[in-house]
């Protein structure tokens, strides 16, 4: 309605305010559901971390508990790159809100010139963040086991709930063809000396980017101090008593942002090398290139059809890898920029870090094929990045619990019998199944007359 | 019980027959969930098959109609995949039907060399199917736009359903370390002379495998007959009409195989070469060499840990991938084998072997990263199979409604107002949204009272 009128009649009338206008709002509503994907993604994670902290299987040793879910290298292989990315999102997010504030400011003073790109970088997000979260949801529910299935686990109500935002806003294949559309349009553009702005600026040097390779190597580094990791004991007030023994006197404090609680020691294993793709800079030049010679290839390949739109149409599956691969790098940069502002707290910032390398290094291995054909890195490289995320998953491990806690979500929000702060699940459970109609009489009406027949093979004595 | 004994007491008898037999039964359960698999995602996979032939949107030149979704390329890299997975399960399905006949045959006459060999297989199919299926019939929701996410496309209830499977019968990661562990084992035992047998005998050219690089280039070959496509009109008693105008007097033959109705024209567009993905031992050599690539790493890497159990626990998600790597060789071979088998009804040999290679270069394609970090295959090979997907695809495009077909599910099965047979979905659509309670008053109970002062904002009036 700002800019464009229906008279009373009914007669609709373009105004002549600039049509970039409108994008405004785009801008604004899909800036909310990348913080709305985050905090999603945080709520299934929170549950299933902490349902995996409880939930014990196998492994026991005689008279020993069973080992802790959470412990088994293949279940933190799957939910510590979830709870990374909840993070991510959050941080994009923040990000986001940041941007939109940046286009309207802009927008007043009649400066269209960020606007494609904001539009295509909010577009691509919305995209990314909401098909992960939706696909994180689910993964979160097996996570759980048999009893991820049940309502009172508050995943399959949250997955329903939540899928839609994969369709609505603009579907997320069309959403990274509009992505893919603006960035062949940059590097289109380069020849003219139309210089790539924002999220799109390592465009403008792709030819040194076409040349990149990775020198990650694995060096031992007397220098390096070493991950460090927390003491569980070090932080009694979070529900650490799903990790350990609570302390004597130990009072549970609701509710509070538990990441302030963060102490760092001094590493529990020995780790006498540094690993290069802890460094931030051999992430970022990995994550561009592989996007700019990605998008490069895309441009050539298109440059071989006479009519572009044809082209176009033919290589969208193409399309879409690249545009994915430019969202990736977004909420890769961005998560390290936040390591690159004051974080409070103590131990927190190293606790972020170790996120943001699980980010960004489950997303290398789970799309080595695009570094590997492009030469970014060597398969040895992809295989350092490897082992390397087993280390970081040790490391994060026991602060899994305090990470989500951190999320400051209560019992009445998660609406989780599995994902409770006090952990006591079992007897909740119970309770809960007590409030299934079929647990109304003991043996449920009809079974007499209609099903123990059949089951009996008595089927002429089945009221049917 | 057949086995094992309970007395009347409550007592718990160990028989003396072997407990391999009770595996009997496992292996029976697990080979019918693959075909329950395959069912389930040709369901769905034929419900998002038929709405994308008759949905259209965008693309419009003047006058004419808009695009049929089904026609979009990105449509068809998320769909036509699927397709070929529900064949190809179907495939394994029935092979896996004969694995158990012989294992049972077999432990009747006391022979248990082929059991651990059956069960892992068995695992293995039901770990990779289900997980397959199960997102699968999500993507198929997602393929059929906002209308996917109503009750009456049948998708919601087919995924609610359907998704306990990955979890039930042995949890999928849990069944993949098993198959992992069976693999280990079965390469430790190289040395001792053991030969490897069925599934797992491609073990036993390991050193063979290890030199192998696949040598597919693409080469000019005036022999090679060319790709053939279906034209549309050959098939009138499908639901060709989704397709083309119905010619005069077309009668549908509802329900009938219709498959069978295949007649293959010659190519509608020029192909003046020979592509080496086409050729079974090309995509087999290089299924094998990946996966017996894989599970030497992972052999290697767990040879380095003193403790073998510890070393299994480090490394188990690693050892997920390669068991991943091995199943899908099994999915594949079998594929391959199928077409070797006399295939009844003209063309409909060709049509299944254009699946055939649309669901190895798919795989190929998703895993790149396993192919090119193993150095079974060249970046400029993994190309080649991706130029080639596009070209496969454009060819099943006029046949994907007879594909589909082909299941022979009826309407009611389907319970899908999108997957009617005879595609008149929009009326359809609109009698099932007036069963919704809402809509049996126009303006809902409540509304005035209570919604209607809040949107104007006078809270005063409201009656809360």
């Amino acid at each position: 309605m700002r800019v464009s009128q229906v008279t009373r009649e009914g007669k609709y009338a373009q105004s002549s305010v600039p049509r970039q206008l409108v994008y405004g709002t785009m801008v604004y509503v899909r800036q909310t559901i990348v913080r709305d994907a985050s905090s999603a993604l945080a709520r299934a994670v929170c549950i299933a971390t902490r349902y995996s902290a409880v939930r014990r299987q196998f492994g026991s040793k005689k008279g020993t508990l069973e080992t802790q879910v959470l412990d088994y290298k293949t279940q933190q292989a799957r939910l510590f790159p979830l709870l990374a990315s909840a993070y991510a999102f959050r941080f994009v997010g923040e990000w986001l809100k940041w941007l939109y504030m940046d286009v309207m400011k802009r927008l007043q003073a009649n400066d269209f010139s960020t606007l494609p790109e904001a539009h295509a970088c909010t577009a691509g997000l919305k995209s990314l963040t909401t098909s992960v979260t939706a696909d994180g949801i689910e993964e979160c529910r097996k996570l759980c086991g048999g009893h991820g299935y049940l309502c009172s686990s508050g995943l399959p109500e949250l997955f329903a709930v939540y899928i839609p935002t994969c369709t609505y806003e603009g579907d997320n294949i069309v959403l990274l063809l509009q992505v893919a559309r603006h960035l062949i349009k940059t590097i289109s553009n380069l020849g003219s000396g139309k210089k790539p702005v924002g999220t799109t600026s390592y465009i403008g040097r792709v030819e040194q980017l076409m040349l990149y390779h990775s020198d990650v190597q694995k060096v031992p580094n007397p220098d390096y101090p070493g991950p460090e990791v927390l003491l569980p004991s070090a932080f009694p007030c979070c529900s650490a008593r799903l990790l350990v023994k609570p302390l004597a006197g130990d009072i549970p404090c609701p509710f509070s942002y538990h990441l302030g609680h963060f102490t760092v020691v001094s590493d529990l294993t020995s780790h006498d090398f540094a690993e290069d793709w802890l460094k931030p800079n051999a992430v970022l030049g990995a994550f561009e290139a592989r996007a700019a010679k990605k998008l490069v290839a895309c441009a050539q390949n298109l440059s071989k059809f006479t009519n572009p739109e044809e082209g176009f149409q033919e290589l969208s599956a193409d399309l879409v890898e690249t545009a994915v691969a430019h969202c990736q790098l977004i909420v890769v940069s961005k998560f390290i920029e936040k390591l690159q502002q004051d974080i409070t707290g103590k131990g927190v910032k190293h606790q972020i870090q170790l996120l943001c390398s699980i980010y960004a290094l489950s997303l290398l291995h789970k799309h080595l094929g695009d570094f590997l054909s492009t030469g970014c890195i060597t398969p040895k490289q992809g295989s350092l990045a490897n082992d390397l995320l087993r280390s970081l998953y040790s490391q994060v491990r026991p602060n899994a619990i305090g990470l989500v806690d951190a999320f400051n979500y209560t019992d009445h929000y998660l609406g989780s019998v599995l994902g409770r702060y006090d952990g006591d699940v079992y007897p909740k459970l119970y309770e809960e199944a007590w409030k299934d109609p079929l647990n109304d009489s003991v043996v449920p009406d009809g079974f007499q007359e209609y099903i123990r027949p059949m089951l009996k093979q008595q089927l002429r004595n089945a009221r049917l």
